[in-house]
Order: C-alpha cells, then structure tokens, then sequence
C-alpha cells in the first residue's frame, strides 16, 4: 500500500485540525495584538505569551516575524474574499455592485484588527509576497467583475470599468476607515448617503429592451 | 513706558520668528519619523537626535510626547484647513464641492507625513485634546459649509447634507489613502471617475430658473 496516496489515519486528520485551530488561534492573538499597540507589538515574544505557546512553535509555523505578517494579510484577505463570494447575485446588476460594498463594510468591522495591515497602514514598510498579492487579487476580482457586469449590460457611466470599480472600493474604504477610527457621527445614514448618492452616480438607467422581431 | 503694550523689540522678534522655524523643523522630522517607522519613532530621544537638540527643548517647547503628538495633529489639520480656505468659490457650487475634494487630495500628497496621524491610523490610542479637535472641525466645516450651499440652492439629492458632506469626505478620504499607500494604478484616471461617477450622484441638475412676474 501507498503511504502517500492512502487515506489520511483520524490521528493525522485530527492532528491537521488541530494545526488549524493553533494557526488561527495565534492569527487572531497577533492581528489583535497589532490593531490595540501598533506593529512593535507584533514581536514574536510577545505573541507566543500571549497565546501560551513557545516562540518555537511561531518559528515552525510561520518561519519568523516576516512569515507571520505575510501570514495575517493572507488571512485577513481569505476572509474578506470569502465574504464577497457568499453576496448572492442580485438580479439587477447595479444593486450586487451595492450589496457588495455593504459586504465589504461589513467584513471590515467583523475583522477590524486585520483591516490596518490589509491595507498596509499598521505595518509600515510591509511588502505582501506573491501569494499574500494573489490572495488580495482574487478578493477585488469579485468587484471587478461586478462593475464589469453593469457595463456589459449598458449601466455604467461612460468611464472604464476598472476605473470605476477602483474609485467605488476607494469610497467604501474611506467610509469603513473613518467608521473604524470612530470619526463618523451616523455611519448607518451616512452609508445610506453614499449608496444613494455615490454609487448612483457611476450608474446610469437600464436601456431601453430591445424589440422581439417576432 | 509699559513693556506689556510696547510693539516687541527687533530682538523679541527674531527669536519668536526663531521659535516658529524650530517648532517647524521639530514638527516635520517627528511627521517623517512616524510615517517611515510608525509610531514607536515617536520617542523624544530619537526625535532630538534627528533635529540636532537637546531633549530639554522638546519639554520646554511641547511639553513632552503626548503635547508632540498634539502640536503634530494640530499642525496637521492647520495645513489641511489652509488649503481648503485657499480654493477659490466657484459660480457653479457642485464644482465648489468637486474643487476642495481635488484640494483635499493635493494637501495628503504634500502633506502625507501628517496624513495618518490626522485619521488616526499611526499612533494607536491617541485621543486628541480640545484645540485639536477645535482645528479639526473648523478644516471639515469648509466642506460642510459648501455643501450646504448645493442644498440651498437646490442642487443635492434628497439626503441630509451634512451626510452627503460626510459620505463625499469618506469617499476622497477612501482615494487618498489607497493612493499613498501605492494601492491604485492610475490615480488621475480613478479619481476622474470618483468625480465623474461618485461627486454627480450627490447633485442633482440646477431647477428650472424662476420667472420673473415683471
């Protein structure tokens, strides 16, 4: 029998489950750690006290203070795509372009502690590899294609698609931002503003059916 | 002769002009120490070092690291209010709004050592005191103001101004700090769209001028 292609046993399965549960464990502990004192914080002492484990068992997960950082962007954008991902399509395309940047706040404040690092504003000088940029890619492809979907349909204002898609993430970045950071008096009536107003103004009026020949 | 009404002697004047300049050069190497290492650069010993001063300076002049982190966020925002009482009222008050948006884009790029600070992002619990939030208010309330001007003239969409006025800020706020962070590929083209497509949905077309009964 082949070891590598059998079954994996229950105790290897279990041990898999456990790695997980550690990794996410040690994630949160230092993502956590990062948004309450800053990237000094993200020391991998400090980490490894905080959890309860050694710093052996950072260095073997995560190679090093440089494999953890990459580490949480990859984690804070897995879960962000998937997020985005679980929006049901709306019929009228505009409307999922709306429900995303809703998803999109909504993931922000759910996982506010990786938000800073996603957006490289609490590790300065933090250069995502080619997984954490492939990671991040495929969460923003979900609006892309989303806007792309409008133009296809003739909903979009005259303007590239990708432009627009950029310039409606900027706006829910900057309002999830300032609603983190605690600046925003009504952030419920103030997104209300924003979908009303905002994303309205990248749209433009369903075009009128074609005539069935028949 | 009562040297308290007295016009201030030659001498009195060059070390106050003396004092602004020292105050500048202190307040500008913190704002650089912070944003190219975060906020644990924000130590006085490390800040003397940079100017060429004794850390003796810095208690007299800030009182220490909590008054430095203050002066830096006032200076901040004195900037950023400057640039907006600086951009000229247009006839048209959409293009009023659209033009500080612009101005506000200009100010984080010449100013973006005091960007993340102003927002709160790079120095993690600091709560700014009662002047700082005085200058704050009075650069946000030049946008305020203009949007009030499109809703009294009959030119913002059914929605509360000063959301409108929030929700616009959040979304020039959204472009900036994706484009210092060196997240959007082609600024201009993004924030043409963002004026374009999000500014116009705020707005709507000037009423119908009324008759004169003459």
């Amino acid at each position: 029998m082949n070891e590598e292609t059998a079954a994996p046993s229950a105790y290897a399965l279990a041990q898999r489950q456990g790695d997980r549960a550690i990794r996410t464990t040690i994630l949160d502990a230092a993502s956590r750690l990062l948004a309450a004192e800053g990237s000094q914080a993200l020391a991998l002492r400090r980490i490894a006290a905080e959890v309860g484990c050694s710093t052996t068992v950072l260095y073997r997960m995560f190679g090093g203070k440089a494999g953890l950082t990459e580490a949480l962007f990859i984690e804070g954008f897995e879960r962000f795509r998937q997020r985005l991902a679980a929006v049901p399509r709306h019929p009228d395309p505009r409307d999922y372009v709306r429900e995303l940047g809703r998803a999109y706040r909504a993931n922000a404040l759910a996982e506010r502690n990786y938000y800073g690092l996603m957006f490289g504003e609490t590790v300065p000088g933090f250069q995502p590899g080619e997984e954490a940029m492939a990671t991040a890619a495929s969460a923003y492809a979900v609006l892309e294609d989303a806007v792309a979907a409008c133009a296809a349909a003739g909903l979009l204002i005259d303007a590239a698609p990708g432009h627009v898609a950029a310039s409606f993430w900027a706006g829910i970045h900057g309002f999830v931002s300032l609603e983190l950071g605690g600046h925003l008096d009504d952030p419920e009536a103030i997104l209300d503003a924003f979908m009303r107003g905002a994303a309205s103004g990248f749209f433009v009026d369903a075009p009128p059916p074609v005539q069935d020949p028949k």
